[in-house]
């Protein structure tokens, strides 16, 4: 599993993070009440299982406080961790650890929670050729880390962005005046690396996409039935891809349909933070 | 109930949310497929009962895009819907709805998610004094408008950021030599509109902290006689905030003890989107 | 034609370019010499014949500076035109004319001159079924401006940056282990919606390439010879792309050998800027 | 030589310019192909002749992915190559070498390629004690660096920006009511180290310029004959610079008359790049 | 004293600040007549006595442009200075260090001369229990390093923000209807950790606002008989604020009356800089 | 009086100084006490005599939280005031009112402040030919705007950056080998607009400089008898400036020496406020 992220992005946004959280005047307890040279030594550890997802940010977060701390994760992006088990380890000044806290552990435990609950949905299709995919539906301003996370949890990537790929949706067909032309639209437009999906709600809709041709169909709130009459009709001359009303309980009878990705706007927009912890020992030597 | 928000923060965060979606090359479906003077009109309604917040950011969502749209909001945040109630509407030019949509929903139904989760708890203690609140777990990047939302719920907010308030914990007493000397320590740095908050774990530490005297003392993870006792011990000279463990089913009962505020992680990590579509008629005049 | 842009990058980068050019104390020539009060009417015309690329641009440099002056485009992006041609006439206050004139025209003439030149391109190849695409060799911060004046020109655009595609070269084949452990890599990673493409230097490579499947291949520094056996090995299972020394007197050769596409660096990398001149009338009634 | 530049300017840009290529997902067909560890040795080589600018991105490019990239320059800024000559080596791991490769060429391509055409205009006027310098007209986002480049080739620079130097246009002399009036505004409000420069069609302006006084006078579009007989009148009380028209052909005869600068906007709007490579041998030790 | 200060704003505001001096160009003078080799000693030393803040902002001018510059500093924020104490050191390059050194300074001078302002009106009311503090009459966009400079100086610090606390004036009272509305839509709307102020102009608010309840209360241009009097009516129920025409000949016998806190704006909008000057020898071993 | 300001500039700076006071949550106490519908009226008033500067960046603080508000200059830039003169106007909405307040009036009293002690200093040298002018020395991310001031109060402009021209001082003469070397080296590297200056501490030293030629020369910390004779010696070949312990004592006596220039640091490094006031009526009709 390779998941994909600019490096680039982790610095500046770790960044604002952390003046969100400092703001003007900065950590005022710690300050006051933990003087400068103070060493710690601190230990994230899992309190419930699940799969990490984020380290690099979490290390960024501390290391732009302090770039002298030490970060050494006992853990790689994408393993399973049970409750207890050690994540990372941080050791050097007490102080921005303890600043750092809050914002690596905001970072980690998100990310974390949305690679868990990947996993969750790609254990039950693993043994259907189906992969689990996420959506557009992702927190704004975080997009690239959570389609990381989903990556981490053993799930594939739809589009980045609106100009990732066509995605001719129900609007786009009404207004372009029928499927046909919708597709003729597109392909008059895409570049030769640009793939285009379209959107069907009914099987005669997926006659007419098969006969115009596209890359991929989306099978949109379609019952199981219809599924996999779908996937006989369409015969992997293109890829599909169903979405719409499902959950942990459904997705297994979804992907024994045969259709190849099932898309799941919940592994970001309503995934829990994994329960993860950071005990310090502050002080000693 | 007043929601507090710096509105300068609108704008930019919206606009980065919008360029995270739109990417290099802009919503290449809907420029191939419709054409620049399409007219549209588009409602956005609840599918599942909940409360909205958030209206501000999915209005700047479509005007940032086009300020001749126009977003009629049929709703006002903190207000409570039911699945098929309109909460806004939007009128214009088909292609900047179609391209905004997705970022303003992100929005919307991320922070109405929040204001929902907010309002259960909310009504489970409404029978008490307490006051439910938030914590320092939110999405990096949006706290200001997850706590916003916390507010459209009617909870209430703790710390905006570390610079807040002096919230002292375990680590700091440790290190500073007690819980005498931390509050000391901060005391002494305090300015005279900053408070000071202090966290115990048992009983004997709490009587520590009346001695000295603190403006408010976090009761971790005590159990509900433990709670009640502390309330009796402080009679009245701070405010009491009990955390750790709490959920919908023990909410009740911890607000039963006479804690004045109970503050609740998962109201910003935790919560799901509240789930809201976007449905648009394209074309016609 | 329709040419891609994310209209939310045009105000941030005009900014920074009038910024550029205006410094810390501004067009001191202008404010020293010409009255607050002063009206203008101005003209951008063409000298040169041309295709018109970045009118949105220049708008912006004029109406950043002053949000009441009028910009009325007599083309459209795109449009040919020839020396003496009206490209739109501005009107209003003479101070922000002329002090946001340069910029406007830095801009314009630049996407206007790619425009041109892959213009020259495509009518080379006009009687053929190739495409004329543009590659990553694009001014540092001006890529996907300069993307869209290629699809002004008539041209395609290739990936828009690193993460749009798989385009597997010759170091990745080599540390991968071949072409095929190389492309395998590649589908195990690909979403369902990112296509993947191979550069091939030779025929025994690209036969490879045909038995493993693949998106694209890209024929590098072919001779006529060998791209019209390339093309009728590939049979249209992928698609093809030309690169490599291709220049106004070898594209048309190159196009009739079959290939679907054909990348040139130069439409982006060495391009001149359109002659285009902006006379102002100051002043007067 | 010594060319100018401020340092800090750098660091942005180029990270700027990673972003806009790495996009979201960041190099896919790398991290796909490519394993972590991988070592690599880069060398970029001339494969032209011509002058080298811009060493200094080209080195962020890389060292912004992985600080831990050797870069050893091979040339210096303002050095002449030729096809074959070895610019600059990299070593380090293979990954970030070949995601930074793009933008690093494209910095150092476009910069020398301006270097390149600067220097020879330089040579076609060596025997003379003109200056061959640039104008504003350059790419926006860039003029910096730009300008920095036309020094490396041993040009001069003109203003960098509106607020560098005075210079009144025949536009600014038809408000002012005049070359009198227009330069006693400007000297009127021109601190103590601003100059004044002003541009003239005729001999007949030039001598009211003469009269009044001015630091420069720009000779625009003006014949050989003419020119000499500008230089002849102002007889060395102000700097002469000639401008319009001019190109490789005529740069020489121009400089002959006796003008101090001649000032070519062809330096930087049509500077094609200079053809370098770079060859990246991956793997072994 | 702690000084609070979130050192994550440092950099990126230093760095604008060298931008701004910088320019496009850089520091010509000294690119053109120091070689780039020459090595440099140099020492920020007071001309003036007075206390020293602002250390790590001029550390970050002179590393900012050069990391291997030597800083080592001679006192530490908040520490006294006469007429000829070293303040700091620095060794490297010549270069960055005369380029920075004019940022270093306008840091350090400010920051110094609020600091030693504050001082002097600390001294002043040494003998009683008052506070001096600063205002929101900050320099807009230093703010947090001016309040910072007033703790250097042993003030406290009043609100950093809007949304520090409330602070109910005049208009609000008017608006609200009086002094209870106002104190109670306060309270209904505080977290748990913001506090409340309210401004008396005279003895009957007072009453009102005592018998109401509040934290703090603000007594402003107060008589000297009223200040004390308002601190006998207050008995130590809230905090006591005396503002209003202070300065260095009024404010002891403001503190005499008892006050809690004793405001005063002109610790930053009316300080001059402190007088340090940075002697450099350049060149020799 | 012509002040140059780069308009693009005000915005920016203007949002990020509301920022700085609004935080993250905003004007809790206006939100909390004043409804939303509230009309107010506002006077910003002079309660000192002085020189008014910055009213547009006033007006940008109000109208960046409110579009809507009336902005009603009644003085403009440059204009002198007495104690009860109506500055400007400000209608519209309560709410933004009182929140933008201290915002406008940090800049307007700040910038108003640096006009009237410069327009102090230019009264004192008013029967001479000298100007007043000002240095580097001002507050960090302000400069632009502090020169501004500088001419709205009668004084020039010194260099706005170390771009800007040659200043060539001690160490520079130390390094380059003595003032003839300094000079030749700016002068090969000084383009044709780009003015040199140099600082010398004794007539020695200013004949060399005459003999050499330069621009300018800076006539720093000498009598008035030297000063006197160093203006007979340079004789018109040159500007003059005088620096370096001028205050408003001793100002017009170094004017009667003849200089052109005396520069003044403490225009800009220790300029109080002026006293501006904002009277809000709020409510009513």
């Amino acid at each position: 599993m390779t998941a994909f992220l600019n490096p680039l992005t982790i610095e500046p946004r770790v960044r604002d993070a952390l003046d969100e959280d400092l703001g003007r005047a900065g950590d005022i307890t710690t300050f006051a009440t933990i003087p400068a040279g103070t060493p710690a030594r601190a230990v994230i550890a899992a309190r419930k299982p699940g799969v990490i997802a984020g380290l690099a940010l979490a290390e960024a977060a501390f290391r732009l406080l302090d770039p002298t701390l030490g970060f050494a994760p006992r853990t790689t992006d994408g393993d399973k961790v049970v409750a207890g088990d050690i994540v990372a380890q941080i050791s050097g000044a007490a102080r921005p650890i303890l600043s750092a806290e809050r914002v690596a552990l905001n970072y980690l435990c998100r990310l974390s929670g949305i690679a868990t609950l990947t996993w969750q949905y790609v254990e039950r299709v693993s043994r259907t050729s189906a992969n689990i995919c996420c959506t557009r539906k992702t927190t704004p301003g975080l997009r690239a880390f959570e389609k990381y996370a989903v990556r981490c949890g053993g799930g594939m990537n739809h589009r980045f962005g609106l100009d990732g790929a066509f995605l001719i949706k129900d609007n786009h067909i009404a207004v372009a005046g029928g499927i046909r032309p919708a597709l003729r639209a597109a392909k008059a437009n895409a570049g030769h690396l640009v793939q285009i999906e379209i959107e069907v709600d009914n099987l005669d809709q997926l006659r007419e996409v098969i006969e115009e041709g596209a890359d991929a169909v989306l099978l949109d709130n379609m019952s199981i039935d219809q599924l996999r009459e779908a996937v006989d009709l369409v015969a992997g001359r293109m890829k599909t891809e169903a979405s719409g009303g499902i959950n942990l309980d459904t997705v297994a009878a979804i992907a024994e349909t045969g259709v190849d990705m099932i898309s799941v706007g919940a592994l970001t927009h309503s995934a829990g933070g994994l329960d993860l912890g950071l005990d310090v020992e502050v002080g000693g030597r």
